[in-house]
């Protein structure tokens, strides 16, 4: 038994053979990615690492669990299996982040390969899957957790390893973030959100979900999730960066099948590529190490409804400045992930009495909140474009 | 000059006539006002007074006001009218709760006169003028920013003191009440609000805005208010312990005239009314001193769909129970006062640019959240009502 | 069971028949009892109640407890005694504060009574014996552990609930008053602390302790209340109205056994203290409503060598303004209450291995801290003396 | 004008000049320097880096530099004085550690140059010079403060910047590394000792002391170094891991002079060295690259007069295991920085009315406090050591 002891989440204790598996190279790598990826260019405090998250999900995912067995031992067989599920769900997330290549989610946009091909290809490594076997856990049901594998026989646990709407990933992630980046509204009621979390038996089958008392503690989960969006995820310095990111990889791995092998894979980390970018001579790469902010932003829309100005504006950029020199980013999230047809799978149970609702019928607010939310940033290249003219040009079509 | 430690501000300052002004007997009463009123029945750690938050709205007003200074200093006629102007938004932040009774709300509803009337004659007491005056400034344009006087010649000002959208009053009791409570949720960017705040001239009127780059600081604050009356200010113990204080309050003022002389009122606060009923035989006094909680939850509604439901259910208890067994307690709230209207006065300008636009239109969150948020909740009396059985009832009505 | 929401401690878990003791008319009184008396007149948000506090107590206490069990299962008779245990610490618990009359020091100071007396009549009262028994425990061992029985079967739980060195007392307060006050040095490391206490077997006797890595933990626990002695308990603002208060109780108690039966002594609380002087026309009582200063600092010594200096500055300030002026407050405390010879009972034993060893042995910082602090302060009536000539008085004594 | 967002300070306002200046190599490298070294092995999350703490200090700086200004305006010649010693104090902060090496202290323990010559020739690259005098300040000036040149015409800033008792270097970074750890007793009362900060005239010099009601905050400032040191700074887990990458170092930097030419250096952080592991087959890089413990705790003496144990210890294990398998780790530290000699230069002057005293004579606490912590492990290699049998033969010495 050992305790690791973290700012968010306090004393997180693992067992010696979980304390193992974090000792692996593949685990260590982890501390090398940053789960931000370049957002510490816009809030240099974060830094923190998927190392550190993937604590983080253990020990919400835990409290998680052990609230779903207190509230509902009916829903296991027995001491033992609520001892082997807890095993199996502490491990698939403590592994759920390690198919990550350098910076994420760039490295998927240039390379093609899904994060949860290489978690495949890592388990599958001889020193993890002993190290899974010594946890006694079954590695493919590790595996179908983390890759939310449809046929899994633990579908609660799916739900809180790799869910769309209560998974514990989020659950630390965005704790986390708020902590290490300072954003006082990334914060939810975290306490609230797990004291309600239940098994319920629905058509046959077990769901995960939560009673009625939990309402507002969810809605603040899905206010945070926006607000981390608005804040940090999609900040234009991150955008920025991010995207000078892939061309500076695009250098780097000019075959995308280059980190293929995944012995390959298992080398690269977010510090090693930094490192290499040191004589890289390209535009990219100086704008990385130098943090030179290539793009300026001319104009934002974040209303759905300002899709017309926004490629109004897009077209009078490109054709005042070249499209070469302007970079429309365009980005929109679902504020919540409570598909639009109700009755169907994905969306929270929400338990009154005898009775199952659907969390979009019971809220309100996550009813009006269906839908997108768009962040669409027009930006200009600085080096080659008069910025206040771009700005001007903007502002004159949106005044129209 | 003095300094005030305060935990969610840290160090407040106070000029000595401030300091003066505090220590009349007029404000140290809002020492033994809660701001919260009952919600300590619910939050036990939800104790803290109206005292503190004058303190709290000082800090968060002088802030905003010193924000508007830095980034429009065109808007003030030099350093004099600066000093001026800030004395007076300190003094009225100050004493804008000094009219409010015992427990508020209830003390409004029970004897019908609205705090701002009491406010008037207080101001007007010669101890509290002749303070107001050693601050150098006017008890008419205090008066005037407190009670939201239409004619102020500082609409910005009254703004910042009792405007609907920006006030310093809601910006210090979100992040004080989140604080007392410990709901996480209720806190919102409060740096970055106040960072973003802004002067503005349009059509000839100066009206106080944000910038751009401050909407989501905007859409955080609107969230907050929501989440904490979800959670805390229509708590449904909050709710059953405000409707016995009525029927206290009422044994205790049979004529709802017993508090018109201003002297006599100011003689009033929680402390002594708690004190009073310590004899009180009546059902309703006892409930208050033993914490008796009177009333069962038999059915919650919180969507604005569900008012057939709810009426319903109302129904179908008063005829298992009869009517007088039964409270109906509908509460809303619009989710944020940004009127319908596009083009009216009351809602956020924001700035970017040239340009100034209403926040509804630039925000998606907040154009979504347009309406109102219900809080209803049918109530039985525990010692007359078989709660169980009343509970059935309504699962039963809800699930036809 | 029922959970109430604490910013300190997060969700607190009752029992019903605990939540129906805390419902009794002898614990809803603890709320109109604020934990800091008058130190709100220094620290406005400083106006936590005893309430809030008996369940911070009782969250640390389980806490401390299950980390007993868990660490050292062999001391207790299987999970039975184990329950009770628990059952019984957390009685006592919520109850130890249960005896502090309106403003507690003060209180005691005036009427000569000590806690301790009234908490044993209080247990004593049928209601209150009949909803202890109903927590399935002894009543006379609760009462055993909050007066520190020397015989009591379960010293360390004495310990836990009434101990000089690692109470659950204190282990809450040190936190909350923290919080409350906003005074960041106060915090220690609980996680910490919690995480290292132990049951160790010491020349037959079951002693509390700590396991050696909890040392530092136990060094920022001792710290942590010099700090808030220092910041808040002798705050001068605090420690003047104190005085003041005293003069007041005398008032309105003449007798000093006016509260002696203990009907009586029930209904008497801060609140209705401060409510009985709204029409006293003493000095004292107009002080206390209206926060006049009656005294100033002339001199403060805080140094245990300076009591030849302090007392120079005391006569030559009862010389110049006449000793009915002057107000020397000595108080002092030792920085920890492990006594000086080594061996005895008061100590924190720490285990490492096989050994035991007297935290003033493992310790240096403790070691070094042994003794006394000292804060002695040297006020004059701000009406009957010049202040500045007293301060000058004062200073030209120290520079000699 | 920029601002940046902190977790810990919050908004930390930037002229364009110093925000030009952040931007170059030698200060982007700072990212690339965790402030806390290898200590992220012992804590996971505190991978926050040299950058965010710059930021910090010259936060913590302004702050404290606008107190000495608001409570002295007679010590500076003007607001243009006041306006110039800002931007050099600002500027020697921003810069003040950027003469660290890969993991600075294991760097400099094996290389042999003491940072502050790599920032002498760092501050003299023609593209920081020109970045410094664009400021409008002058470089030499700015390294005077940072290697705390005796000679420096600003005492008081050089104490703010390099000082040994009250510089912001140390400000920012407790409340940083307790944040980013979690560590609570870290924490200080930074807000009241910054505002208790202000200068005096002593013996004809101006010297930075605090006033006398800063004497609490001075001594939680002493004691939360005390307990990062005791928690954080000499954790077994940190120290086994610096000695390892010592041996890493010296691998790969065979040549002690490898770094001297400054282009060199500055090439080198944290990332590269642990990146160019990758592949080295030493067992101090494998143990590096897999958090392999390499040694043991046997036995640990924190207190002074442990030494002769601590010796006899070491000669046991020694003997019973050869000294290679050995490693006797001894680290100390003084509590504080204040001297030993009263009246010397480096201690903190008091405030009190016309009188300045030593701090040590008037706290009690910084008085018993001379004199220094030690830190002595005893440690075994794991690989050939029995360690249950190491600390056996420890625990019976300590026994005897």
């Amino acid at each position: 038994m050992k305790r690791i002891f973290d700012p968010v989440h306090h004393f997180i204790g693992l067992s010696d053979a979980e304390a193992h598996l974090l000792d692996l190279p593949v685990m260590q790598r982890l501390r090398r990615l940053r789960q931000l990826g370049l957002a510490y260019l816009a809030f240099p405090s974060a830094e923190h690492s998927r190392f550190s998250h993937a604590l983080g999900a253990l020990a919400m995912g835990t409290r998680a669990f052990d609230e779903l067995v207190r509230q509902g031992p009916e829903f296991f067989a027995g001491a033992d299996d609520v001892d082997r599920q807890r095993r199996l769900v502490r491990a698939a997330l403590l592994l759920h982040d390690v198919g990550h290549g350098p910076f994420s989610h760039a490295c998927e946009a240039v390379l093609g390969v899904p994060h949860e091909a290489r978690t495949s290809e890592l388990l599958a490594l001889p020193d993890v899957r002993s190290a899974i076997e010594a946890l006694d856990v079954d590695p493919g049901e590790v595996l179908g957790l983390i890759v939310g594998d449809a046929d899994s026989p633990y579908p609660a646990l799916r739900e809180l390893v790799s869910g769309p709407n209560l998974d514990a990933d989020r659950m630390d992630y965005l704790q986390r973030d708020a902590y290490f980046t300072g954003i006082a509204s990334g914060r939810y009621d975290a306490e609230q959100l797990v004291a309600s979390l239940r098994l319920y038996e629905r058509e046959g089958r077990v769901v995960m979900g939560i009673d009625a008392r939990g309402v507002v503690a969810l809605e603040s989960f899905v206010m945070a999730r926006y607000m981390m969006f608005a804040s940090v995820y999609f900040h234009h310095t991150t955008r920025i960066f991010e995207r000078v990111l892939q061309d500076v990889l695009r250098e780097l791995w000019p075959d995308p099948r280059a980190l293929d092998p995944i012995s390959e894979f298992a080398r690269w980390d977010d510090f090693r590529v930094l490192n290499e970018l040191a004589d890289h001579q390209s535009e990219a790469a100086r704008a990385l190490r130098e943090r030179i902010v290539v793009y300026a932003l001319a104009a934002e829309f974040n209303a759905e409804r300002d899709l017309r100005k926004y490629e109004a504006c897009e077209r009078a950029l490109s054709d005042a400045f070249g499209s070469e020199n302007v970079w429309a980013d365009e980005q929109s999230q679902v504020l919540h992930r409570l598909p639009l047809g109700i009755g169907q799978d994905h969306t929270v149970w929400v338990g009154s009495g005898a009775t199952l609702a659907d969390a979009r019928e019971v809220s309100d607010l996550i009813a009006k909140l269906t839908g997108k939310a768009y962040w669409r940033k027009l930006f200009v290249k600085r080096q080659r474009v008069d910025v206040a003219e771009a700005r001007r040009i903007c502002a004159e079509l949106v005044l129209r």
